[in-house]
């Protein structure tokens, strides 16, 4: 997906955002705004978001000195939906299709984001599970990919998330699946790395690699020409590759296989590119 | 009141929205965003909101060639309230205190801008006219000022609004009140210039002043150093100062004599700065 003239102000929403969270100094936190603005002076538009981002995320680092400004946010993520994970396994051990309860939740852990305007509540998401049915017709289409798969290419979005994604992938490791996750290799905004997967014991059911592991910065999305060869190999070998979340979706909105792409509808430029709209829990295969 | 750093997504968010008005060509979009942050890399801070959009604002006037973007929207806002006049003005009269009431209605008018990110609804404002009260201390106040007040500078904000404002300059010129209405002497975003003034009849029931008469380009808010002579004479010898609306506001914040301020609350750095919360009908008199 192309980045769009409404990701300017958005861009500088979010380093404002970034800046605070690292430092108090306001002299810095202008000086931020300043070296992005004349960053994205600069910018080409056929770019997508993450590629855009991960620039604006290394002025940020740069100029605050923060190698990881989301760090405090990430943590007390990972450490919420850490504590919720029993309750939830029980709700997918309990549920008439555990497979599609797992799906919905993974979904729905996709709410956790700090790299979006829209803000919305998990809690509120998961009292209203049942009120918010997946798609029907996706999710044959999910499961006839399924059954017909071996080896799955797992794209994290975010930490807290990456909870709610094991226990999918519990699921399809039941279902005698392997299971590559791929997380980011540096810190940026929310995005899970290694640390987090395996804080939340993803590296004992499933592969963990760095998709962008050659990478000096990472981007909050995961765009191709930055892919390591290893990443490619998978991508292009695996039976399926579920993607979660709209900075993976922004990525690779536009390849060449089939990508089930998981992710809550947070912005409204992803919603008209996806055809959806801001809000939805979206289950969509592109082939 | 200072510009905050808050200010920079949102005065790119208003010039997308500007440029858009102007000219469909995404080229021409994408260049003012462009020149828009180059402009604010430079800005002091501590220049009030509405000095720093002045600028903006002809860069973006500049470069689509159009030289007034909002004149569509400001029209239609001029007709839709032209429309409602008869009705609002019927409402005043058999209010049980036309002044209060007339008073209300000129805050729900300044709902229509087209300066800030929060939109609302004059329609729903009207229809909750009596369940979103005045402050009866603030309006207390306004009447004790109102009582010893013979000249008062009325200073206008946006289109649309200013029939809103007919409605209240009537009921004050029936008690006597000499007023002089203040409007921006070129058009900047929907902000009401004399031609408005004139189409809604104001100029039969007060004199029309543009309060900045020998600048260049007008700011959407009163900005002491671009000023006219004639309007710091009447600013400083008028017995009673009514403002209406945020850019007002933020022009006039910090200056040392007592004004009556009359806006919707859009902005959350308004609203921390007057000390209010975003969507509050206000009336505060300022000493």
């Amino acid at each position: 997906m192309r980045t769009y003239l409404e990701c300017i102000p958005c861009f500088l929403r979010q380093s404002l955002e970034a800046a605070r969270m690292a430092t108090d100094d306001e002299e810095i936190q202008s000086e931020v705004l300043k070296q992005v603005m004349t960053y994205l002076t600069s910018i080409s538009f056929t770019k997508s978001p993450p590629e855009i981002s991960t620039e604006v995320h290394r002025i940020i680092r740069s100029l605050t000195q923060s190698e990881d400004p989301y760090k405090t946010i990430k943590d007390a993520s990972n450490t919420k939906v850490k504590n919720q994970y029993a309750h939830l396994k029980k709700r997918v051990e309990q549920a008439e299709d555990p497979l599609r309860t797992a799906v919905q939740l993974a979904i729905i852990g996709n709410v956790i984001d700090f790299g979006t305007t829209t803000r919305f509540n998990v809690d509120e998401y998961l009292k209203d599970i049942t009120t918010k049915p997946l798609d029907d017709a996706a999710y044959q289409q999910f499961q006839k990919s399924l059954d017909k798969a071996h080896t799955i290419l797992y794209l994290a979005d975010n930490t807290g998330e990456i909870f709610f994604d094991k226990i999918l992938i519990e699921e399809l490791v039941k279902q005698g699946k392997q299971v590559t996750y791929v997380v980011r290799a540096h810190p940026i905004i929310n995005d899970a790395t290694r640390e987090d997967a395996e804080f939340a014991g993803i590296d004992t059911i499933a592969t963990i690699i760095e998709g962008d592991e050659k990478q000096e910065y990472s981007a909050p999305g995961m765009v191709l020409p930055a892919a390591s060869q290893h990443f490619m190999k998978l991508f292009s070998s695996s039976d399926m590759v579920i993607s979660k979340g709209q900075g993976n979706y922004e990525g690779l909105s536009d390849v060449e296989r089939d990508v089930t792409f998981l992710l809550v509808v947070k912005c409204p430029l992803v919603a008209r590119d996806i055809q959806s709209k801001v809000g939805t829990l979206l289950l969509k295969v592109k082939q």
